[in-house]
C-alpha cells in the first residue's frame, strides 16, 4: 500500500524525472509534490514528456514552496548551492531529506569551498548528514534524517575501490589514475550549446580538468571507509550516449592476492553489485537501467591491474541509489522499486 | 507472491531478454525455464549482458527441450516459422501460450501464406488463437489458451485507426497512407553484415518494400476490430536508435468532428494510452521503457488530418503487451509489471 | 591557383562550418571574411572546433562589418530576416551573393508573408534573385548576381519531383503526401533546451506542422519548373543523426510509363544525381559527406508510387549546393571542390 | 592531370571505402582496380553504399586476382596474416605497395609472433619496410617501395609521445598508462553479433585485454623513433560512434619545462597537427573527416601531465595517413588531396 507521500525538488531535470519514474512504480512511496525553478506553474505533462496520468496532470510548484504537511520524505535534486537552503527548511519542516546534490558529500567547510568555490550556508548540518554510498553505510542510514546521496563518479570508483584499500593490496604511494567516462544525462538539462546533440553527437572529450570537483569527494571517502590516505587523478570525459558511466582503474600493487576474492567476500551478496569472472570486464549496457553497478577485473601483470567498473548515473549514480537509501531511512526492503536487470538494449 | 512459473522461448533475442526483465519485476510471474536455439548449454549470464544474480546463472535450454512440468505459461519469442512447433506442443502439455511470433496473427492459410510465403504447419489453431491487442480484446483474453501476440507496427497503426474506421470519420475509398520508424531492435538480434553498427549509424533507410508482411495483419485487424475494409500503403523505415517507433498516418476524411473526442471516448481511461492536446504529437523518448501508446493528431486542413503514434517497439509492440495479455490470462490486474512512465532520458 | 576571395556571414552555425570547409578545400575560391553574431571578436578556433591554421586563426567580424573590397562573392548563412539587408548591402557593394537563407526563395511577398509571417524588407531583389535548384537553372545562374539557395527539404523532394511533373505521370488531383526525416544539424547551432542532446538522442518526432515554411517553397517552385500547380502535405520529423535528409514520396499515377526512365532521362549524365536501380532505395549513409542527391524508385501497384530521395542537407540541402551554384556563377566546372563519394562511414 | 593508377586491396572494409573516396578526389592518384574477398564478382556500387559513377559501376576482382600491368601503387587494406602474402605479389609484380594491415610493421619475428600468435611468411621484407608514421619518417618514405602503415592507437599515441620522450620529460620508470577510446569502425566490417548496431549503442566497454596488439608496435616505435625503452599499459575502450579516436596519456614527469613548448617545435609547422592552447583539450568531432591530430595538455601538478590526441581511426588512423605516405613515395606535395578541416558536425 503507498503510504509514504513524498516531494521532488528540482523535478524537471533529468534526476527528478527518473525520481518521479521511480518512485510511481515503487510500493510505498507515492509523489505528492514536485517543485521546480523557472518551470514553476506549468504542469508536469508539459515540460516531462514521459510521464502520462495524474503525474502529468499536477502542477509544478516554485522550488521554495511551502511542502504538503503530508509530506515525509524530501529529494532535492538541485544544483550545489541551490540545495542547501532547501534542505534547511525541509528538515525544519520535520521531513527527511535525501540531498542528490553536492552540498552535504563533505564533512568540512574547507574541502567544500576547495571543491566547489563558494561558501556553504549551512555548514552546521555537516555533522549530521550520513554520506549514503549505501553498501557502506546501512548502520547509520536506517536513523538518518538527511542523506548526502554520493556523486556519480565517486559512486562508480569507491564500491571497487573501499575493499581493496581496506585489504591494503594497492599501491597508494602514488595517486590512482581514474579514466571515466559518461553519458551526457550527467551534465543536466540546461540550454547550452555545447550540450547541443549536434555538439556532443559522434564525440568523445575529456573535461573538467585539471580538478574535477568529485576527486575532493572519492579522496574524503576513501578516506572516510577505508581508512586510507588515498590520492585521485582523476580525468572524466563525456560520451555520446544519454546514460551509463564507465570507470577503469588504472591500478598498481600487490596481484599474487585474488582481488576478486576480496571483492567477492565484500560484496557477494549484495544485491545491486555484479562481479564478473576474472579477466572479463563490463559494459555500460550492462546495466543501463538498472541499480547495479558491474565490476570486472583484467590482471596485466603481477603488480598492474586494471578495474573496470559501471553504474547507470542516473539510477546508482543519482536516483537509484537515492531511493535505495530512503528504503533504508524508511526500514523498507532495500531493494523495494529497484531494477537488478537493465533495459536492454 | 510469486506463484506463477513461466516459461520463455527464445531467450536471448531483444524480446526475450525485455521478457526476462519484465517477468522479474513482475509481482506474480517468475522465469522457471529459458529457452535457446544456438546458445544452449550457456548459462543466460554469458549471453545477456543485462542480467545478473539467479537469472545469470539458469543454463539455456535447447528450443526443443520438454517444459518443466510446474510451468503454467509460455512466452514463444520465436521467429515465425519456429514458432508454431513450439506453440503447438505447450498447448497439448496443458500450458497457456502468448506467441510473440507471428505464427497465429492471421485467420486464414491464404493470408498467411501471402504475407509469410510459407505453409503453416497447425492452422488447426487458427480459430482458437485470439489476436491480443489487449485494449480492443479483453473479453477473449480471460479464457484464451492461446494469444497471438501483435506486430509492433500494426499495434502502433490499430491502436489510433480502430475507433475513427468505427466512428466512419476515414476516407478508406483509397488506400490510408502510413509512414513508420522503428529502432533498430525491431530487427532482431542476427549477425548479418546490414545490421552492423556502423551500417546503421547516423543513417535511415526505408526497407520491406514493396509490401511489408505487417500490411496483411493492420488489413485483417481493422476489418476485424473495425469492420472495414480497408486497404494500406505502409512504408516502414529504420532509424539509428535501439528502441521506439513511430507511426505517421496521412489520413483523409471528414474532421469537421473531433477525432481526438473519438479517441478520447474510446481511450480516456485505458492505463496506456496517452492521447495529446490538439496539435501537439509525440516523440518515442516519451514512451521509451514505458507500455503506453502515445497517440497525437494535427489537422491540416478540414480534409487532412496527420495522426503520429508512438511505442516502444520491445514493449507494447512486444514483451509489454504480451505481459498486458498474460495479465489477463490469468485474472491479474492488466497493469502489473508495466510501467506507465518512461525511462527518460 | 586560388584567385576568387569571399566572405561568409554567419560562419559559426553549422552551415557556415560546411562551407568553410568547402572553400578551403576548393581550388579557386578563399576564405577572406569571417562574419558572426554573438562571436565577434573572437578567434574562429574558439568557435568552431574542426578549423585549423590559417582559418582557426581568424578573428570573428560583426555580421554588419564592411566587407574586404577585394572579397568578390558573398555567402550569407543568416537567419531568414536577417539576411536580407546583409544580401542588400552586399550587391551594394559590387559583390555577388549566394543567400543561403530563405529571404530570396520567394516570387511575391504574399507567399513570404504566408510561410514567414513577416513584411521583408527588400522585395525590389524578388525579381533579380535566381532560385538556385542548380540542374534547373544552370542557364539564369551563369549570369547572376544574387542566388538563392534552396532549402534542404524542397531540394530533396523537387528533384525527383520536377521531371516526372513534366512528364504528367503523377496524380495532382490530391495532394502530394511527403514524408521526411532529417537529421539534427538541420534546426541550427542555437542553445534550446529542445535540442540538447539528451532530447534528441534515441528519439524521433515530427514537428513544423500544421505547414512548415519549405512546404509553400515546394509549391512555389513545382510550379515553376515544372508548370504544374502542386499541392503539398509535408510532415517533417528530426532524428537522432547529425547530417542527411530522406523524404519518402508517396505518389499515385500512372506506372505503366517507366518512371525510373523519366527521371534517367533527365538527370542520366548529372554528376550529383544517382538513380539506383527499380526496386532499391538509398540510405542517407550513402550521400553523407557528399554533394549527391540519391534516388530510389518501389512501385506498390500500379498506380501507387514510393520514391525516397537522399541528401546531405548541410551539402546539396546547403552549402554544397551554394559552392554547386558559386561554381556556376564565375564560370567554373560545376563540380569543382565538391565530393561525389560519400564519407561512409 | 590524374596519372598515377592504383589498385586497393580489401575495397569493400571500411578502410578500403576510406581509400576510395580519397583517391578519387585526388588530384594524381586515380582507382584502377579494386580487390575484395567475398564480394568478388560484385559491382562495387552493391557493396559500397557511398559511391557512384564510374567506382559504383567497378567489378570487384578477387584479392589475388593479378594487378593490371599499369598499376604502380597497391593499397592492401587486408586483415593481418592475409596481407603479407598480396604485398609480396605486388613487389615481385614491380608496384609500389602501402600496407595497411600490420603485416609489416615490427622488425623482428618474434615479435610479430608474440604480438599476432602466427608465424609470418615472408620476414625478409621485415627489413625494407618502412614504418610511415610520416612525420617521423619522411626522410625514408621518399624511396620507400613498402610502406607498412601504422595502427591508428599507436599513431594517436605516439604522435604526442616521440617528441617528449626525446626532450627526457616523461618518467618511463614505470609503465605509461594509455587509456584510449575507438569508434565503432575500427572493429571492422564482419558480421558479428557483438559488432550490431543494438549491441554497441549506448554503450561503452574496454577491450583487447590483458595486452592488445598495438602496445607491441607503440613500444617498438617509441623505441625506434626516440630510442627510449618504455613500457606501456594500454587499455582501449569502444564507443558508440561511427570515426575518431581519443587517447588520454596519464603521464608523470617534469613539468617544469614546457611540454607544450616541447611539441611545439617539433610539429609548429606540421600541416596535419594542430597544438591547442595549454589547458585546452581536443575532441574527436573536431577531426572527424580530417587528416589532422589534434593535441592538448592540461597539467594536474607539478609532476602529473595528462595530454590527450585525437584521430581520425579512418583517416590519420589508416587511409588518410596512407595517402600521406604515398604522396611523399611519388614526390607529390604531402598534402595533396587531404582534408585539414573537419567534417563537422
Amino acid at each position: 500500500m503507498k503510504n509514504i507521500p513524498v516531494a521532488i525538488l528540482g523535478a524537471t531535470g533529468y534526476t527528478g524525472a527518473e525520481l518521479i519514474r521511480l518512485i510511481e512504480a515503487h510500493p510505498h512511496f507515492e509523489v505528492a509534490h514536485l517543485g521546480a525553478h523557472s518551470q514553476a506553474g506549468k504542469l508536469a505533462g508539459e515540460v516531462l514528456p514521459g510521464v502520462s496520468g495524474r503525474i502529468a496532470a499536477m502542477t509544478l510548484a516554485a522550488a521554495d514552496a511551502t511542502l504538503p504537511l503530508n509530506v515525509e520524505l524530501v529529494f532535492t535534486a538541485l544544483p550545489h548551492g541551490a540545495a542547501a537552503g532547501s534542505v534547511f527548511s525541509a528538515l525544519e519542516a520535520g521531513k527527511k531529506v535525501v540531498d542528490l546534490s553536492a552540498d552535504f558529500r563533505h564533512k568540512t567547510h574547507a574541502v567544500y569551498r576547495a571543491a566547489y568555490q563558494a561558501d556553504h550556508p549551512h555548514p552546521e548540518l555537516f555533522d549530521e548528514a550520513v554520506y549514503g554510498l549505501t553498501e557502506h553505510a546501512r548502520d547509520q542510514l536506517a536513523s538518518a534524517r538527511l542523506v548526502a546521496n554520493p556523486g556519480c563518479y565517486p559512486t562508480s570508483v569507491l564500491l571497487p575501490l573501499i575493499p581493496l584499500l581496506k585489504a591494503g593490496v594497492i599501491d597508494t604511494s602514488s595517486s590512482i589514475i581514474i579514466d571515466s567516462k559518461s553519458g551526457a544525462s550527467g551534465a543536466g538539462r540546461s540550454a547550452k550549446t555545447d550540450l547541443l546533440y549536434c555538439e556532443l553527437n559522434e564525440s568523445v572529450k575529456a573535461y573538467g580538468l585539471p580538478r574535477h570537483r568529485h576527486a575532493w569527494e572519492m579522496e574524503e571517502w576513501a578516506l572516510g571507509f577505508a581508512g586510507s590516505e588515498t590520492k585521485v587523478r582523476f580525468v572524466p570525459h563525456i560520451l555520446p550516449m544519454n546514460r551509463g558511466m564507465l570507470s577503469t582503474l588504472h591500478l598498481s600493487g600487490n596481484s599474487s592476492e585474488s582481488w576478486l576474492d576480496i571483492l567477492q567476500q565484500a560484496y557477494g551478496d549484495e544485491p545491486f553489485i555484479k562481479l564478473l569472472p576474472q579477466g572479463t570486464l563490463p559494459s555500460t549496457a550492462g546495466i543501463s537501467g538498472s541499480n547495479r553497478c558491474d565490476i570486472g577485473i583484467s590482471l596485466l601483470s603481477e603488480t598492474e591491474v586494471v578495474i573496470v567498473s559501471c553504474i547507470d548515473n542516473l539510477l546508482k549514480g543519482a536516483a537509484g541509489q537515492a531511493i535505495q537509501n530512503a528504503n533504508l531511512m524508511f526500514g523498507l526492503d532495500e531493494t523495494e522499486g529497484l531494477a537488478t536487470h537493465a533495459l536492454w538494449p
